[in-house]
């Protein structure tokens, strides 16, 4: 199986396991909405060689190195499943970004434009001791409004976000330049 | 730290490990609403041995032996943190079992009754081959609504639900009664 999608740097992971990876990811038109190429990671994390390949992949893309960050934060649903996986790999504790609601108090809220309205993500107050590093990690980028949200979450409870890992970057979006020069690194990239 | 909260069956873990990890889960009166105690497993997550005694218990725990299942499904959203981290260490693949509109079609839906108006779940349908083998897996489990949608879902695609894992039953709900006498497992309980 062929796929437009290939790692952003050849040497992450061999190219017979890269053809792979990539070749699971499945691309649906007009989800969830017209216009939009979905990027579905499900059929990797339905693939042990395929979770395994993915880990590894982000573990070599690493935007800083596993000393200098103590947490991951995963944003809610789809970074969840990439940032515990990246944790229990790391041996480093897993921190959720969830929606406003769904974490019990205290928590700290931070709200961020969406095209049309806005949303707000929250995490928990006393979850993590003050000065922690917190790599910040979730499938996509595409606007970055998550991500900059989870940022200003940590910085609130005097945290350092050390950087940020993507899976995957949506071409013709900057979400990057909305972090703020934190290292970032994408994983895999859409070749024009 | 002492805790309310104690292992089903106390070969599950060592006993020192098993009271650390039960001291890890936080618990909050009234939250999402009054007459609940909610109970935190974040904490668990954001502390690398904790979540390793977590996925151990729930290894030895588990209602079917490994080799009786092929994949482990997952309920959104905290059982996607529970069923990755335990199909990553036993090797098998992850299915996310999701709330409507969130995952690209194809897609099988299943409804459930909730106490008031209804809910409903859905798999991707060309996920998993036909007759796989599903260990279903959640936090807790209280009146079993969303894990029977989740019986549903795979059953309608001819799959076979070999068990349900779950990490913590809730008190004077009667959830595992829904489950049609599959294999289940509760890691957790609150003696009386």
């Amino acid at each position: 199986m062929t796929s437009d999608i290939m790692l952003s740097d050849s040497t992450l992971l061999p190219h017979d396991d890269a053809q792979y990876l990539c070749s699971l990811i499945r691309s649906i038109p007009g989800f969830p909405q017209e216009n939009i190429l979905f990027r579905d990671f499900m059929p990797v994390f339905a693939d042990p060689r395929g979770l395994d390949l993915l880990i590894q992949g982000l573990v070599n893309a690493l935007p800083v190195k596993p000393s200098e960050f103590d947490y991951i934060a995963g944003l809610e649903a789809r970074g969840f499943l990439i940032g515990i996986a990246l944790a229990q790999k790391l041996n480093k504790g897993f921190i959720a970004v969830r929606k406003a609601g769904k974490l019990p108090p205290p928590v700290v809220s931070q709200s961020y434009d969406l095209e049309y309205g806005s949303a707000t993500m929250e995490i928990e107050k006393d979850l993590v001791p003050s000065h922690s590093r917190i790599l910040i990690v979730d499938d996509l980028i595409a606007t970055g409004g998550t991500a900059w949200a989870a940022m200003k979450l940590f910085e609130s409870i005097d945290c350092t976000v050390s950087g940020f890992s993507f899976v995957m970057k949506l071409d013709g979006l900057d979400g990057l330049a909305k972090l703020e020069n934190h290292p970032t690194s994408t994983m895999m990239v859409m070749p024009a």
